[in-house]
């Protein structure tokens, strides 16, 4: 299934908290070329590419894991509704709770993680006409850890 | 404010829980001239008429209250996260969980309840660019309520 493909079932039950009926887990970008994550999964719960053109996802990260560091001209908007972790966006850092939202515009550099003892669940808001990510070079990533706390949050080992 | 005027912080976190920092809460359509609705605020949470189109907003209802039945053409996408209730949709009845999602189709009637001991909070999005909702005709009605179980569920006595 792309995000070209309507699924947009009237209620979407849970089996158990964070599992909803009908909905399959699929390892975070298992398809990509270049795979710069750890211990997430992502769950395609609404795309409306012809009414609405909204999508809407649930990512989960293990403790500790991350999703990838990277940068794209459509814009996240993400609830998290499990556990705490913790995120860039732009050249700022954020703590995760629950209900927060988090806006990643266009273009801002942005990864999440999750807390070292918890998972991290969130909600993310996409439109379904959408980019694909923009991984970061070693002078982005140069630039990105001139700040001393960013370049103890980023995980970007796994692009080179 | 209306639902042109963006609102795009990157970090939206909370005094309290379901209580956003600079978000002020609005009573549901106090400035319709008709306000079939009981014990419901909203909050505005993110508006991006340029970037991608997406509003979202958080819903409350006390015990006990109900939104407006009515119907339009936008679509709403609806996620609870506090407490619990049920809603309308189209001609059936859901009982409404943490974390179920909801898809409210155009044109389908709908109408949200909390459940009589507790509060029912949502995530509710659209898209900025909506119709107004419509609002039923005692014919509506009469339709409505050939099927019992929706005749004892719906809350529309102040429409008339």
């Amino acid at each position: 299934m792309n995000s070209k493909d309507a699924f947009c079932p009237v209620y979407l039950s849970q089996s158990e908290p964070f599992r909803w009926q009908g909905v399959s887990e699929h390892v975070y970008k298992a398809d990509d070329e270049v795979s710069s994550f750890k211990d997430v999964t992502r769950r395609k719960l609404f795309i409306d590419p012809d009414k609405s053109g909204i999508e809407l996802r649930y990512f989960e990260i293990a403790p500790s894991g991350h999703t990838t560091l990277e940068k794209h001209d459509h814009i996240h908007l993400v609830v998290p509704i499990r556990g705490g972790g913790s995120c860039l966006v732009e050249n700022k850092l954020y703590k995760l709770e629950l209900n927060d939202v988090i806006h990643v515009p266009s273009w801002a550099w942005h990864q999440f993680r999750a807390s070292d003892d918890d998972y991290l669940g969130f909600l993310c808001l996409v439109t379904c006409d959408r980019d694909r990510p923009t991984l970061p070079t070693k002078e982005d990533l140069d630039l990105l850890q001139e700040d001393a706390s960013i370049a103890a949050f980023i995980r970007a080992d796994q692009v080179y």
